[in-house]
């Protein structure tokens, strides 16, 4: 990280303050904001329109493999929570607790709960445990499975430190849920769907993403295997970006999910569930970002590009804006991969402060339109991946047929310029002094950006994972599949020294 | 009504028992179930798809006039929703209160709540107040103007008597809420609204409706004005299908909603909101169901036909099935109104049962394909909306060509044939007597299936209103806007005799 530019249009840079730098960077962009309700965000419509970007990208996917969308309840009973162990452990602690359901005019005037409920119902943190018992239901014999079910929806998770679209007491995400005959096809699907989130990120998202299988610590509480995609934003830190759990017979068990076999003996069905939200919104700004804003690939961005009529003088008014409502109108007849391009006119006054407006949302092409450029039929355009300054003449005509390519070109900048930030900032570390080192600031600067992915030698047991947690912050991001980027070759355990069979990958973490 | 025919697949039929038939329809074609939470539904894939056909239209629509869609919480803290005072007496009653963010072990081991909340938050009942409160950050001068946003979610009003879709305590619904710096403009946009609300009734869910304003005492808690359209369902009572409501200043001068006119003039802004919610699924089933199930108008079906193979002979299941998938994939490949055709094979055993299971749900079309079929290069269908053994031979390739056109037949019988129930049951009726009489069952059979819609006069004195209500249980629907069809001549009231501007519609209501 360099010195802080004085251009830059956020304060503080990411180099000054990583975290402020963040919540500029949303305020900035107009993408969400806090709300009056602790914990809880609102998502503006710049912001939204990724969210729905995203929304219709997995929802296709999902669908293509035979899943379909439901909607079950946003309360769960009390004693439904309780009924495996491992999740209530995990999700009791901090929830929403409904108790009444009336309000009363109190002594004062004022109003005051009433109607108090003979079993408090919790708002939904996830729905493993109210979409289990219709499970169970609708399970009767192996001629009803698989079963492949989705819900989009928001969740309530109690936070106590809270920061926009990474941790927020509500947030919004899908979560599927499955029902199997057999682990191995229980499995298989839920590779199957981190297969969907790799795609997501890499190609979407434009996000590189190691996947692997979570430590036993690190699983969902009351899963036998957790998948994940782990993805490096620009401090350093991991963000778990995506995961699919397999749950073995685990909740099938708690909550009787049973079918009759072709033998017609009773079983246990194998169960699977796997969710994104909102929080990749944050993980995308703080992968793509940089000091003047947000950064959109342009596969989800909110909009493709931005015309901004330049006009110096009224007389020249009418004619402008005739030739960029039709240029508008071109280009939202261009197919971009599949979809029509999302176009915005802004004919506000045309100083440098609505420039920069669109420079801090991010979109990834700012066209300007002045009376030169309509002498020459041409147009004046800027990418959000190059500097502010650098400016490209183009005909209409060739702008239009190109304007696809040129943001195919951005995104797969965008993907590169991550990977190779990535790549530079994930080291194999063999002895336990560079461990310690590699993880600690050198000096005393608490906001400086230090540390990585360390791909290192873990022997499996609980304690030494635990140990390195409590001693660093650093825990196990996962268990990387990749065996030719990560080969998993044997070697000594980098917190006992015993034999390990491989490498895992430690950071800190969002 | 005629005696019910042993034969029907739904028991009690609609002439038997309204409401039973209505839950056994639901039953039958596994469009939702009462979940183990009181008063909240699980909708099944069979009835998510059909609000996510709606959710599609009526998305693109409101985004074609320039609506953006955001997120605000699911919680609003007690105070705002005292802000308004017509507001909180509508909605404080029964509501979802959340008093506790966490759980702990009691003294008998089970979960108690813990963390009590220094402000108790209630669930969203609908959100005026807490986008009013982000309004009122966001809008500073008239060149912010007008602001409209949409929020697709749930909310919850805690509901004593529950019927799914009909009114659970927590559905599913859209939710816009606009800001404009004139009263006119606001109207227009309220009109505007409605106008969408016709067209997904009419046009996509064939349900006919009459679109028109509410009475004072009908009309949203805080409106000045609530636009709605009403459908008669098959036992003649009124279900409001969507409203849209001009809300004057009133929630802006409770959350203080100001901008700057251009004058410099500190000035409060014009808001509206509107809504159509899952309700739509339970007016759809009792528009067109029938004593065999649910009938799905083909624009909004969760899939528009299904391929059943008729396999008689274990050597013809390769050729059949072959044929079959072919036939889908041809199939999905043909545009109807833009989107592909949605296209189900079942190839489960050819018995009697499956082909009632897709006769319950409603799917448009059934087509049968057996060995003679294959032979021919034919298929043998069968239309939901026609008897179910009537069943018609086509040539394969003039099946896919024409399999469009049969679903729009489809859909424009069936709106006809709502249209001519509607027209069958409205009745001018201009004696007291009458009125009385037409609003009373014949014979003490508390189910039998009476009244409709009465075209009666109304002075327009709320206590006329409130006296027939009291009396009779009928509402003033609205004061419909077709003037063609409902002439606004003067007469006299039918509750008082007194002069009236106008008749009005009058109903028994969902």
């Amino acid at each position: 990280m360099t010195t802080p530019s004085p251009q830059t249009a956020i304060r503080p840079t990411r180099a000054e303050d990583y975290p402020e730098w963040y919540q500029q960077v949303i305020k900035a962009s107009d993408m969400a904001e806090n709300s009056p309700v602790r914990g809880c965000m609102v998502i503006k419509p710049w912001g939204f329109a990724l969210w729905e970007n995203i929304t219709r990208i997995v929802d296709a996917r999902l669908k293509a493999i035979g899943v379909r969308n439901a909607y079950f309840p946003i309360f769960i009973p009390l004693n439904f929570l309780e009924k495996e162990a491992q999740h209530v452990e995990g999700f009791a602690k901090e929830c929403a607790v409904v108790t009444h359901h009336r309000l009363e005019k109190g002594a004062d005037g004022g109003l005051v709960p009433a109607g108090p409920l003979t079993e408090p119902l919790i708002v939904r943190p996830t729905s493993e445990t109210i979409i289990g018992d219709s499970f169970s239901k609708w399970v009767k014999s192996y001629r009803d499975l698989p079963i492949l079910i989705n819900q989009w929806g928001n969740v309530v998770r109690w936070e106590m430190r809270t920061r926009i679209f990474l941790r927020t007491s509500e947030f919004l995400w899908h979560e599927g849920h499955t029902v199997h005959a057999t682990a191995e096809e229980a499995m298989r699907l839920t590779e199957t769907i981190l297969d969907i989130y790799v795609d997501l990120a890499e190609n979407f998202l434009a996000i590189p993403v190691i996947a692997g299988k979570k430590s036993p610590a690190e699983r969902f509480p009351g899963a036998d295997e957790t998948l994940t995609i782990e993805a490096m934003m620009q401090d350093r830190k991991a963000l778990q970006a995506g995961t699919s759990h397999f749950l073995g017979q685990n909740f099938a068990r708690a909550q009787q999910i049973k079918y009759q076999d072709a033998n017609e003996q009773e079983q246990f069905a194998w169960t699977t569930s796997w969710a994104v939200s909102t929080r990749l919104l944050g993980g995308l700004i703080m992968t793509h970002g940089d000091d003047d804003g947000a950064i959109l690939p342009p596969r989800v961005a909110s909009s493709h590009l931005v015309l901004l009529p330049i006009i110096r003088k009224a007389a020249d008014q009418g004619r402008i804006m005739e030739y960029v409502e039709s240029l508008a109108r071109a280009l939202r007849a261009v197919d971009y991969h599949g979809e029509p391009l999302r176009v915005e006119v802004d004919a506000r006054d045309s100083g440098g402060a609505r420039n920069w407006d669109w420079i801090k949302k991010g979109i990834p092409l700012r066209v300007e339109i002045g009376p030169r450029d309509l002498a020459n039929d041409a147009v004046f355009f800027a990418r959000r991946d190059r500097d502010h300054r650098d400016k490209t003449a183009m005909g209409r005509a060739e702008f239009i047929a190109k304007a696809g390519e040129i943001l195919d070109e951005i995104q797969q900048r965008l993907h590169d310029r991550a990977l190779a930030f990535q790549q530079a900032h994930t080291r194999k570390i063999d002895t336990v002094e560079d461990f310690y080192a590699y993880f600690t600031p050198r000096n005393k600067e608490r906001l400086e950006i230090h540390g990585g992915f360390a791909l290192a030698h873990w022997c499996g047991e609980p304690g030494c994972e635990e140990k390195i947690k409590a001693d660093l912050g650093v825990t196990i991001r996962c268990l990387p599949f990749d065996e030719n980027r990560f080969a998993p070759a044997p070697g000594k355990c980098i917190a006992c020294g015993r034999q390990s069979p491989r490498r895992v990958i430690f950071a800190k973490s969002y």
